[in-house]
């Protein structure tokens, strides 16, 4: 995944709240009401109307003023609109804009440490993230990360484990990713390198031509209701799961940190817990939405979902802990980083192991599901 | 897992709020505000300060005042300080208190629907669960059995796949099931019964001594995290995994229909708000504590961990079929219930077998995790 389409960037005049209507109150008991209207400007990456990411952005956006009553005025700009999607971070570090709604591996440039708030190759799947956001140490980190930046930043969605991509040929080896041209962003194309193949970063809305005209090989974006709309089965027929790059794709809402700072603690709960439930809320409309999608691919477009062999995955495995041990080498934050998700990985994930895995795949055995 | 304790019934004074204090706002733009306090009772089916559940349930509580900077004043009463468990549904479906966090498979006797909102045998895990309440019919669902009986819900918490329970010897085949006394509730209850055994309901208070003396053979409870409390390792050293009897036990606030819908739109928004946060949070609390605590009670306590093996999950299997026809049979909505929610368990669990769990099976392999 990674963001898809530069909209021509066109300027927006802000429009000016009703002047900042300060209400002064009156009461017998208590201590005067002030009313004051907070203006947040939100820019995401994700273009207007975009299905699963930008939706669920957009519906934050709307959520913030229904639960404040109109107290806190949410202007939102999808990518382009106001700022080209990866210039949103300086945007909101700046204090032009209040907020955005990003990947944060999208920032790995600025610190290699912001990667593990969004997924990285052999990471947590999203029951394991949240439980390391929430009681693993995770926040505290990205708020560490995030003072370095001047941010302050939320989970607020995620669209769960993807899919391994797009093949236009049977994957039977490791070295079968020789010589491939796979666009593949981030630590995920790190560790396909080291395998041999080609990485290559390419924004959504080149992806499908570059397939079409042979320029790349390969190509991974989400999962099936995502992928459904890019058209990739056209040039590549073989759907491979499942995916080792991306297990669990979070979305943050970072905010400037001052800005954060000056509200009211009420304020404060109120856009925590819109995050808080638009981070599970994404979650679920994307798993609802992925089986019916795999469905229509493979009767509709004659997809071919397969599955990763074991050699495969070993030699992933391999590739991934060298590229962990270089990300760990970057900075004292980014080993702390490491190693707070890494016991995570083992604590929960082996609790994940004997739950929801073990679990599901006796359920599916027994009822034949799948 | 059930209420467990049932404390000492004590008549607590409710403490009025400061006289409904009404603030009459005046300024100059907009019309006055109005700031009425809003009083809500919450009854819960946990004991104070119980881990896991009674600290979620409280949690959300306290959330709630914080939200609306206390313009919502909740009162709080564990099981058996205002009324029992047991009878908080009726106290809140008739405007005693105004809602009640429990589970809500405790209103099975009223109607057989009401179970598959906490969990069922063979059921759902909680992605799967979370993607059918918001984006599978689940919801309208629980909208609509609720109005039976004069109630409107939210989920507000989850505490995951249960572990299979404590057994003092191995259980190799469906045939050790046959006249095991074993303390299992509800629906998971009904299942083992088909198998031969005698399944018994017991408070959890009870459960210790009960398998201390022999009365009974074998008991399930919840997870690591909660039956470390237990000691139940201390006359049952078979821990086994997976439970089929409750893949993901959802809790739910329910509240008055009647109160619920005289609140503004914005008060409506924060308690969905807040149950919404809660339902993943509490998720997130047992999946980061129940590693941690397995460990616990392997190293500390000498603890055996068993899986099911296929022979028994199959047996399970058909005697689930069973029950689940029996359920059907009850009204046409209970039929309803139970066939949106095995439509979202055959295709939310088909692509959970795909994502997730495929993706943890070969994660988990190649870092030798659990």
């Amino acid at each position: 995944m990674t963001e898809t389409k530069k909209m021509d960037r066109r300027s927006f005049i802000k429009k000016a709240g009703v002047g900042a209507g300060v209400a002064a109150a009156s009461t017998v008991a208590a201590p005067a009401i002030v009313q004051a209207k907070t203006e947040m400007v939100i820019v995401s990456t994700w273009p207007r109307d975009f299905p699963g990411l930008g939706i669920s952005a957009q519906r934050v956006a709307k959520r913030i003023p229904e639960l404040t009553d109109g107290r806190i005025n949410v202007t939102y700009f999808a990518s382009g609109e106001k700022v080209g999607a990866f210039d949103s971070f300086d945007e909101v570090a700046s204090g032009k804009s209040q907020a955005y709604i990003a990947a944060d591996y999208y920032w790995k440039g600025k610190h290699p440490g912001w990667a593990y708030f969004t997924a990285v190759p052999f990471g947590l799947v999203y029951s394991e993230m949240d439980a390391w956001m929430k009681y693993g140490g995770g926040q505290d980190l990205l708020d560490e990360i995030g003072a370095e930046f001047g941010i302050k930043g939320f989970p607020v969605g995620n669209t769960g484990v993807q899919m391994g991509g797009w093949f236009n040929k049977e994957m039977e080896s490791a070295d079968d990713f020789k010589g491939l041209k796979m666009r593949i962003p981030g630590l995920g194309g790190d560790v396909l390198a080291k395998l041999g193949a080609s990485p290559v970063s390419l924004p959504g809305s080149q992806i499908y031509e570059n397939l079409v005209s042979g320029a790349v090989d390969a190509t991974e974006w989400v999962g099936p209701y995502n992928d459904y709309f890019m058209k990739f089965y056209e040039a590549a027929k073989y759907y491979y799961y499942p995916g080792m790059h991306e297990p669990a794709s979070q979305l943050c809402m970072g905010m400037n940190k001052s800005w954060w700072e000056g509200l009211s603690k009420t304020d404060q709960a109120i856009i925590e817990a819109a995050c808080n439930e638009e981070n599970s809320r994404q979650m679920a409309e994307t798993n609802a939405n992925n089986g019916a999608f795999l469905n229509k691919l493979i009767t509709e477009h004659g997809v071919k979902l397969r599955k990763f062999n074991d050699d495969i995955y070993d030699s992933f495995g391999e590739a991934a802990k060298e590229v962990f041990d270089e990300t760990r080498q970057h900075s004292k934050l980014a080993a702390k980083i490491h190693d707070s998700f890494a016991k995570a990985r083992a604590d929960v994930g082996a609790w994940n192991g004997l739950s929801d895995t073990a679990y599901t795949i006796q359920r599916n055995r027994v009822l034949e599901i799948g």
